[in-house]
């Protein structure tokens, strides 16, 4: 078994179901699709050859906004009012965090979207440069941010611009093709103005990505317009954030106007169903008006604080089901569409590719279980993959060509989950020391 | 492996966590729980054993709504209006349905729920003789309801008490301690005000259950406003049907003073939360109005038409958050009262134990993978549970001390997924000649 998740080469899904049919895949030695169907076989000569019978294929889904290592956090404070929670839980065990958790936590958060069918994902959060090795051993795709916030000091805003910097060079040394930095403002309501311009020009001049928090809350809406005279977005599009490299997550509180402003720069807005829910924003992200914007929307699952998982499966389900509910409309955000939003879109948000099961695509795929009890019967594979499976369902993933999970085994699966566990509670009673 | 499956005896349960402590659990030859903690292991001469080290112990869950062998409609149709929906698609093939779809359907249903860790469920549907003889095989308990619907036509009324009393009387002349009836009633709109009365009186006389849909759209309520001069509750209850044997379920769209009329009575209320959001009722069930009558409030799924899944896991995941984000409270509907909902609850209102692992139960027992990432780490046992896990951690599980799953497996599995991917094809075929 251990043999091809190490072994290097080309790779044949043999006769596995996609799109209605039964296809071979051929993916060529340097991880990209390099043909579908019957010519497969003879495309390349396989080193490699995964038996597809009783699997769907589907492309592996990207997860456009996480807090990665927030998994050591899972569970240690739920069901409390919003302020409270931060102020007297989450904050005091963050200000013990250090790089070797970040690394823990990220890995752990690593295992757990692998088996959940998850190959890419937008990260924003502290210790990155650990959250990158992490990254570079589990084998997915990740865009790092360092969490910029400067509450508007002077002094601080020059040491999160050393930060960021710093991250920047350090993700552009490893020159890993998987890994790419983004530029991390927290949210117009943590990040001056001066700030902002000044992550919207560094964005740019290093051609990487944005990933912001917009209009996750009322409040947010009401202290912007109160301080500074417009809504976050329009703010954000004053200094310069609102890019086709922008990817801003929630958006619950967004207005019509603001939706079209994200449609015109070509944005990408980030839905987090189970997070907003959780926490009880009080409206749904406008889906249909980011839609008819033409903004596009992909899909994310916060961190394991506010959510308290990243099977975006599950949140696809979350998503299908809360655009429905809250909009009041059984036909919004079907199945097909919940799909596109956890697979292309995301793909799009972050620039790894068309995010399909497409020829000269990276083989980014991931094998469900047909036989499942989710999948019986199999009338409509997007309807059971969105409605009835979770990442239990997810048996075999492959990222750029490379196989993370084959039958649900991950290597070195039970070592993470002992050394996260450990990492947990040793940050837990440093917490209770101080 | 087999052996533990077929074999019958005593049962210790050795070395499992259940609410933060580490303890034996001995299961006497009749399938109740003799003895938790030090005294266990000598309670019992055990005839199996089963390690609990990386488990932990909470009670089987319990589906109080349910139509199990809509599991062969999994993913026919979704995204679509409701009316079309039902008129269109899911009437036309249910007209085709025969006693072996339903059979089918049910154990596939009941594989389902055994893999998720439920172990009693709450059924109405048609061909229910052929749903016990599912149920009467997978080894977990129902309460079996015939759909009663006369749409005020009085040989259409005939013809339903007819089915129901031959129902009760072949459920009970089954003599499966497992398996109960209940009078299934559909609506308030489907079923007149004296065919409601005869029901209330055959319950009553029969000393079993009333199971009925209530307040699920606001059309319902307008609806029974207009006809009968009263709200869908005060009708029922004018009808006898709320008692302390009746299982209401969806309650979307009760008012204050029905939530006072259901907890006055000793009724019970199914929540479906992902039911109501797929089929956008526009309106969360008023938990904590029912919370504070003393009603009972539960858990269920509703059918895989709309749900697409019966995994109680995820739903209780989709209760607590719909709650807080419906009512927009951060703190309503923690975890331990959503697993309460899932247990307790859900066992009073089918009156099949205390729903919980204490001395003198029935030992439905459900063991939760500890090692599960989603347990990982293990700060909150009940958070984990709700926020982070779904029905892929439960390793094994029992009923009345029966082992019917065990490190996830289900003697059967194979043939049952086969049968009812066959007679979900085969419906479905039937449905187009016509």
């Amino acid at each position: 078994m251990n043999d091809i998740f190490t072994a290097r080469g080309s790779v044949l899904i043999a006769g596995v179901t996609t799109g209605g049919s039964t296809v071979d895949i051929a993916i060529d030695e340097e991880g990209v699709i390099a043909e579908i169907g019957k010519a497969a076989r003879k495309a390349i000569d396989a080193d490699i050859i995964i038996d597809g019978t009783d699997r769907i294929a589907v492309p592996g889904m990207v997860n456009t906004h996480t807090h990665a290592a927030m998994t050591l956090l899972r569970g240690y404070a739920d069901d409390m009012p919003l302020q409270e929670w931060l102020t007297e839980k989450i904050w005091p065990l963050e200000a013990h965090l250090t790089g070797d958790d970040v690394y823990y936590g990220t890995k752990l958060a690593c295992l757990e979207m692998i088996r959940s069918g998850t190959v890419a994902f937008n990260d924003m959060y502290f210790f990155m440069e650990r959250a990158a090795d992490a990254v570079d051993e589990m084998g997915l795709r990740a865009a790092l941010a360092y969490g910029f916030i400067d509450l508007g000091s002077a002094e601080k805003r020059e040491a999160e611009i050393r930060a960021t910097e710093a991250l920047v060079a350090h993700i552009k040394a490893r020159g890993n093709p998987r890994i790419q930095a983004a530029v991390g403002p927290h949210s117009v309501y943590t990040v001056s103005p001066e700030s902002l311009r000044w992550c919207a020009d560094f964005a740019k001049e290093q051609e990487i990505g944005i990933h912001i928090h917009l209009a996750e809350t009322e409040k947010e809406v009401d202290d912007c317009v109160a301080e500074y005279g417009r809504r976050p977005a329009v703010h954000l599009d004053e200094c310069g954030c609102l890019t086709p490299r922008t990817v801003a997550a929630h958006c619950c509180w967004l207005d019509e106007a603001e939706c079209r402003l994200l449609g015109a720069r070509g944005s990408h807005a980030s839905h987090n169903p189970v997070s907003n829910m959780k926490l009880a924003v009080n409206r749904a992200m406008p889906y249909h008006w980011l839609k008819s914007s033409g903004a596009n929307v992909c899909l994310g699952t916060d961190g394991c604080a506010s959510n308290n998982s990243l099977d975006l499966l599950e949140e696809m389900k979350f998503a299908a089901l809360l655009q429905k509910f809250a909009w009041n409309s059984q036909t919004l955000l079907p199945a097909h569409e919940a799909i596109a939003m956890a697979t292309s879109a995301g793909a799009q948000a972050l620039g790894t590719g068309p995010g399909t099961l497409t020829v000269g695509a990276p083989a980014d795929v991931v094998l469900l279980n047909a036989r499942a009890t989710c999948n019986t019967p199999l009338h409509n594979t997007d309807s059971n993959t969105v409605y009835a499976c979770n990442g239990g369902a997810v048996m075999t993933v492959l990222c750029q060509g490379r196989i993370l999970m084959h039958e649900r085994v991950v290597p070195g699966e039970e070592e993470i989950i002992r050394e996260a566990a450990a990492a947990a509670q040793a940050l837990v009673e440093r917490g209770r020391e101080t």
